[in-house]
């Protein structure tokens, strides 16, 4: 009797594998003599999954996306119902601190270096972005609701600022481990800002400024 | 007599002329040929610069630093005096809006996808990254002597903040024009909330949360 091959299950082993590598010794350690090594099949498994080098890198960018959104589903659902807490815990998803955000981050600088190319996959990271942006403008809407994050800032505006700072914070961080030691520490100025932690010394501020210039209306 | 060449020109001129079709048509527009021919070149005076492909995005790497450089250099003297503008124009030398700073945005974008490499190159983009920061904090250090923004924040972390905030506004808006849109409009939720701005909201926000639970000692 042939065996029943899982044909999902061995792309997805394969495009861990490749995922694995990626994380480890980045773009230049994958060849699909590496990736077919590291999954323990052999390198005409690897071929038939696979039409090419760029497939491997797009199949591996769909896998990491759908490992980060079953991850980030996971860790915010243990948040309850703070959103000021959910939004932190998605932040910090995005950081280089393990495997799996290692190797979706240096997938995606794969592809942004593409931007420009106009691929499919230009797309698909574009597409994610946007989902990434509803869902940070969706939990700032909350946090404002539960009195957490002032009404009066513009959600939508936030959630992209913040998206980019989290992006760019973790780009930063797998170039400068500097980057990240000094965010594990304290968290990013934005949120600290937005929760009004620093409000008060910033408010004492403007209270100084406003004997130097007129205030702007409110 | 022998044509005396200006070796340190025509490389530059190479390099701009890389950096064009970098900004024009992405990574894969790049080739000998299509360098050559947007130089006015032959592919031999490109091969005679370039050892390799990988050399020529290095070399153009370079290229885009300097003009940056400089660029930032004469746009912020146009400030004079106040720092916080400065901060602001070059938050926005970073935005993609014209063929310099696209170009620049797509060579980091590839020798980022490099990261984990350890190429030379990765050493020269961390390098830039530490100089940037090391730029926007003594501006906020400025801003904190100038009353514009409150000296009990902390510079550097500060700094951390606004260029990744920076790179990662750049690398989103160069994927999404309405990114970039949004910036133009109304420039970054952290900036503005730096100077104060919202700070009065946030402050209203922040009593309110006061009724609910212990507020943090400050």
């Amino acid at each position: 009797m042939p065996k029943i091959v899982d044909h999902v299950k061995r792309r997805e082993e394969l495009s861990d594998a490749t995922l694995r590598l990626l994380a480890r010794s980045g773009l230049r350690a994958i060849t699909t003599r590496s990736v077919a090594e590291e999954a323990g099949w052999s390198t005409g498994v690897v071929n038939h999954y696979f039409s090419s080098h760029h497939d491997l890198l797009i199949q591996a960018l769909r896998r990491a996306v759908q490992r980060q959104t079953d991850y980030v589903r996971t860790v915010t659902r243990r948040a309850g119902d703070d959103p000021l807490e959910r939004l932190r815990l998605m932040m910090q998803a995005s950081l280089p601190l393990d495997e799996r955000s290692v190797s979706l981050l240096r997938i995606f600088l794969i592809f942004y270096a593409e931007a420009g190319d106009n691929t499919e996959a230009s797309e698909e990271v574009r597409e994610y972005l946007s989902s990434w942006r509803r869902s940070v403008t969706r939990l700032i809407k909350a946090a404002q609701s539960a009195g957490q994050i002032s009404a009066d800032l513009e959600a939508v505006d936030l959630a992209s600022d913040l998206i980019a700072l989290a992006d760019g914070l973790a780009i930063h961080a797998i170039l400068d481990p500097d980057v990240l030691t000094r965010y594990e520490q304290r968290g990013t100025a934005l949120l600290a800002l937005l929760e009004g932690r620093w409000s008060l010394r910033v408010e004492r501020t403007e209270r100084v400024n406003t004997e130097r210039r007129p205030r702007r209306p409110s």
